[in-house]
């Protein structure tokens, strides 16, 4: 089967516009670690991959998932050690007021949860959102979306705010504190209570900003005195990927209502979760009968457990902290060297270059962008981009990333940027 | 750690009304095939769990999703010849018109999406729902959950249909097929436009009712005739449940324009999907990115491959028919001896009592059938219930059930129906 065959058969079966990476698809065979192997056994380094959290088909995951498999696959109406135990674990590493758990199977399940317990609690339906984010897939999540068009009304509900960019726009953070506190009073206008503020903690869509300290809880104490909750949707920042802490909202000292986790969280199986304050759940509980079929049940539980055990036993928190340190002080020489690296981005294993035509007027580089994250490819590394101006590099690899593989990073960075 | 404790914990981490089946919950440990094994090793024949479709633990499966999970367990932007397989051979067990697919990780994500593309599709909101049916645990599909409570609004583009059940009330497949008829009236005189008409062809949650024939088929008349969808979820009889049709639909003689399925699809590990008419997909994708993060990766796609191959070599269709059949019969002699059972459901390897307190009045035993659910879990045997009055022993086994599977569950439900 020639890979042309293989992408015609695809476009059929899946559709034409079914998304597909790189001008040149890569057709992959095989993971290990940080490697990927495609199908004439070119290594590639992977620098995008969030999903596979602890590295591509980590044994020791990949045996906790068979050894359960074998034993007994079945949904959570039973009683089973493998989802106490998780939710025991995985809660343990929050703060204090956040102690109960809901396993789902998607990034997507997770934030829809999350939304009906703040509307249930709230009584209300207004949600806020970044002016350029996605939080899932949903008829609900789709309408929400604001990083690319979906075909759902956004009803006034729905409000956008405008996370700091000191880099980009000058908004600061007490603009957009200022911002949260209008559309409140806006939505309260029309008649429509605030249910949730839901932002990812990383802004990683919105393209990495280094928003200033403080402003989020500003924004969250606007969403509290207004009876709404905060949800933390910690899809891209959680499980240490920042290496200073374990979950995004922390780096923002404030602690949220609400907690959504996906992708990391099962090294590629399809688990997610809400975690929740206080009584939260037993009280949307009490009025809607909430059961997920595969959520928590004694596999993706087992995977999930194997997760935070080597999170743990191979230090990847610490090591996010130390080699991200590493590749920002890489980053930053880089943009010594090239006046098209408008600013260096990120925290931990997530880091980004925002690319500009011009430093004093920071016109964004998005075509430039796209011929990097290309030749990069071509070159043996897999990076993206993100962001309102798809002009900033996209780099978040799994979290055994060492300095050797920043070293391959950087100096094939170096290569394929001089060459633009 | 006792059972007490675990059950303490459990309270504790996932809530009070973290559902638990039977009056003293099982701990399970072991499955295999069509047993189950709890922590004190007694052993339970499952007449109840239809996500290990093709039996607890089935080594083929396991084996495909373990070879797969240490090879590669990625998202489906780059190449990978199992989602392109797996869509190619699952398309081909459907009628011609249906042959592109999208994967998805739950039921609620494939309704989701499903209900999504009829939106699009239409440019209509109004959805039609049996008004005892559930279709998942997004805030979109409680909104149209009937079948329990749930703290979503159900607006005025939601609207419920009586689905015929000659025994329980006469409800006729005409009288129904009106219902469908004015209720899209009502809704395009309140300026609502007809998005979809979803419904499970079986009618589990409902209770399995011995539907007429043909009445689906005039109420998909109506709905195409206002230019709405017809949304069939195939979760409970997809995957050869029947015995009769690999789909439920195709019991009804009619084609959907969606189909949607999930629970049986990856034989425990999550997966779902939405196989779709014509140009439905491509029209949708135009205007929405859809991307699923772990929907159709090579894990799961190598998962739902194993399990068609199951079902294709173990003659696993042919044995829900004729095994289904053996026990209908046994459960029509069981009728004969009590008079508590009121009518016996089902198709396939999908099997209901209906328990009434007098046969003329047909008067519904929810108590009695509470009480059989928990003697027949105490007497090795696990069933659960169903229906509007949850008076309806619910039996859905694995698909490899056999003859003295059949006899064993037949002279169990003897005995403690006569123990009653």
């Amino acid at each position: 089967m020639t890979q042309e065959t293989l992408l015609d058969r695809r476009t059929r079966l899946l559709g034409k516009h079914f998304p597909l990476f790189y001008d040149r698809p890569l057709h992959l065979l095989r993971g290990e670690g940080v490697w990927l192997y495609d199908a004439d056994g070119r290594r590639y380094l992977d620098v995008y991959n969030n999903v596979p959290h602890v590295g591509h088909c980590h044994p020791r995951v990949v045996d906790a998932l068979c050894t359960q498999a074998r034993m007994l696959n079945i949904h959570t109406r039973y009683l089973h050690e493998n989802i106490v135990n998780y939710a025991e674990r995985l809660t343990a590493t929050f703060d204090d007021d956040l102690k109960m758990a809901l396993f789902c199977c998607s990034g997507t399940e997770a934030n829809e949860l999350a939304l009906r317990i703040a509307s249930k609690h709230t009584g209300g339906t207004g949600i806020i959102v970044s002016d350029h984010s996605y939080h899932g897939n949903s008829a609900t999540l789709a309408a929400l979306t604001t990083a690319f068009p979906t075909s759902e009304v956004k009803g006034p509900y729905i409000r956008t705010i405008r996370v700091p960019d000191p880099y980009r726009d000058g908004q600061t953070g007490d603009a957009t504190a200022a911002e949260v506190a209008t559309v409140i009073r806006e939505m309260e206008a029309q008649g429509i209570k605030l249910a949730a503020l839901l932002v990812d903690t990383l802004f990683s869509t919105e393209g990495l900003p280094n928003v200033p300290e403080g402003w989020l809880k500003s924004a969250v104490d606007h969403v509290h005195a207004a009876g709404g909750l905060f949800i933390a949707d910690e899809v891209q920042p959680g499980f240490g990927r920042m290496g200073s802490h374990m979950w995004g909202y922390q780096a923002h000292g404030v602690t949220p209502d609400l907690v959504t986790m996906g992708k990391p969280m099962g090294n590629g199986h399809p688990l997610a979760g809400v975690v929740a304050r206080g009584n939260l759940v037993n009280e949307f509980a009490a009025e809607s009968m909430y059961f997920n079929t595969f959520g928590g049940n004694p596999v993706s539980a087992a995977v999930g457990l194997a997760v935070l055990d080597v999170i743990r036993d191979e230090n990847l928190m610490e090591n996010a902290r130390a080699v991200g340190d590493y590749i920002q002080a890489g980053l930053h020489k880089l943009a010594a060297n090239y006046d098209i690296i408008g600013d260096v981005r990120g925290r931990g294993l997530f880091f980004g270059l925002e690319l500009v035509r011009d430093r004093t007027t920071r016109e964004p580089a998005p075509r430039e962008t796209s011929r990097i994250v290309n030749q990069m490819r071509e070159n043996g590394v897999l990076i993206s981009k993100i962001g309102r101006h798809e002009n900033v590099l996209k780099m978040r690899p799994p979290m055994l990333f060492n300095r050797e593989h920043a070293d391959l990073l950087l100096s094939t960075l170096d290569r394929v940027i001089g060459s633009i």
